[in-house]
């Protein structure tokens, strides 16, 4: 029998080759055929649909939509059609569908129903042949491979970047990213590799062995992925992590803030990282005991632990932040004597209507 | 010096109050007037805008539009616009800001943007004269009177209904109700009265005195009594909760679940409680240990501790559904020796950018 968590470190390590293969001209032509069929449609508003760990690479497209593009951007409930039968007009829109195993029913119910209604539908999935791309007008194919893991990891990045490229290409309108755009992201491959060379999270790990909660936090960009980072935790390492953004936590959830409760802070050097100033100095104020993921020097002066990763811009931390927090989970898991190849009472492919 | 918590009985008690004052005809006539200026624009989608509870009140209002308008909906980041300066074009949306005090500056600056868009725009707040108000073509006064507490409680209840009445009232195209939806919301008040005088919520809090982690569910229009249900635990008595909507909790967190994480279920008697059946049985599988919320006879045949509430059209079940919720939160806060009119960190207006 394979050793706990194998499967998790072998998908864990593949993400840079993954970013490698995205980036290649087949892959990346793909894509840029299809951003420019969107740019073509100049939809008025964008909506995702995806569940779990692809809500969280949504989320992220989300923010890079409304910012990169200027158009409105938000993520769809697909229970409004699936449960309650709703049909909504999106004639304007563009409706995209995340799933790394495109098969849950409900996703490619809901860009059924847009591509009824008009809209233009596009499904990111891991699986080209699979129910939500079937059901979507264009595919994007995020080619990272079969996952070994229940828990989503190589495919979560591979969203990231097919997400960021389809966006990008769009933007341009000719599908072609900027040269300078297309150098930055050359180094990604290299930069995700340094990004897990670094031992720090299992050196961190026995120091949440016994941590029965924690709290994960992060704003703009940023803000996906302190929701994946929770995420991961509660399904590896069934430890109960609840995320906010650091606006979202001022608004009451701040209250639970003692020294007993691990804060995970998500901060870049960008603006949104700026904007975490005052949440942090509010955490210190309550005694938080911090955990700080960023580029070194990012973030004022606090107290804490710190996860340091390459400094990007922020538009492109997700691709590189997220690294470190998946090798902390695996760690905790397996420090708490858990399988997360396996969890308990999940199955890879979630079917929910 | 007053007991603890005196200011949020006091706010909860007054609830059914509320729902009498805006169903009143000087109050509803107001609400009418906006909704028939919302009709006349048609907006080709709805973005709504909000924090911390209010955001919970936003949530129940997308599912209503999208689900009784048949226009799609979602729910803005303000840090797009606020942190990273992004100018989406709202034009053809109609933008709805939801906030008890009308104070915060990122809601007023996202409102601000919209409008110069061109986006038509709404205000929904306890207070006519703030920022948010300021900011807005349009204002819809929740009318709740002052909120003692730092835990917003009838203030949540009244925007649930001013804005069941604002999407009521666009359907309609007039801005009034039909006759026999007027009939069933005459009888709020007094439905309203009868779940908060069932002493159940007190009696079962101290089952929950140890907890020390609580998750949440529900589907559809019972997601936002979830969500809202968590916050309130975790404002008040400082009890970690994990809010999930029922699909998602399959897709990942139920790993977490087993005997001693308590689990409070919301299961209407409509199709969203019906969604939630595999939800319950999934769980039921883990031994969680289950608190289901809803009209007696709703849900499947489940071990568990049981909340009952009078049994309505699901639609309205969300201004039911969170009154014994709110008391069992104040209960176990007290029982938790706290305060819940003054949570430590928190501040009655949150300012955040």
């Amino acid at each position: 029998m394979a050793e706990p968590g194998a499967g998790m470190a072998a998908d864990i390590a593949e993400q840079p080759a993954g970013y490698a293969r995205l980036l290649e001209p087949a892959h990346a032509k793909a894509i840029a055929g299809v951003a420019a069929a969107i740019a073509r449609r100049r939809p008025r508003h964008v909506v995702f649909t995806a569940r779990g760990t692809s809500d969280h690479a949504a989320l992220y497209a989300a923010y890079l939509t409304e910012i990169r593009l200027g158009i409105p951007a938000g993520l769809a409930s697909p229970s409004v059609m699936t449960v309650f039968g709703a049909r909504p007009d999106y004639s304007d829109a563009l409706v995209v569908g995340v799933s790394q195993s495109g098969g849950s029913p409900d996703l490619a119910e809901v860009l059924r129903v847009a591509r009824a209604s008009g809209a233009l539908t596009v499904a990111v999935t891991n699986d080209p042949s699979s129910p939500l791309a079937e059901a979507a007008e264009l595919c994007v194919d995020v080619a990272a491979g079969p996952e070994r893991a229940v828990a989503a990891t190589k495919t979560y990045t591979a969203e990231l970047l097919a997400l960021l490229l389809l966006i990008e290409g769009v933007r341009t309108g000719t599908g072609q990213l900027p040269a300078e755009e297309l150098a930055t992201l050359a180094a990604l491959p290299e930069l995700a590799e340094r990004a897990l060379a670094d031992s720090t999270p299992v050196e961190l790990a026995p120091r949440y062995r016994f941590a029965d909660r924690m709290v994960t936090t992060g704003r703009g960009y940023a803000y996906p992925t302190a929701r994946e980072a929770a995420l991961k935790l509660m399904e590896t390492s069934y430890l109960p992590a609840l995320a906010f953004s650091g606006a979202d936590l001022l608004h009451g959830p701040l209250a639970m803030a003692d020294p007993d409760v691990p804060v995970l802070a998500v901060v870049g050097t960008g603006p949104g990282g700026e904007a975490m100033r005052e949440v942090l100095v509010r955490l210190g104020e309550r005694g938080a005991d911090l955990l700080l993921l960023g580029p070194s020097g990012a973030g004022p002066d606090v107290t804490g632990c710190r996860l340091s990763v390459p400094e990007v811009d922020e538009r492109y931390a997700p691709l590189l932040d997220i690294l470190p927090l998946q090798r902390l989970a695996l760690a905790l898991a397996k420090l708490r004597g858990q399988d997360p190849d396996a969890p308990r009472g999940l199955r890879k492919v979630t079917a929910t209507r």
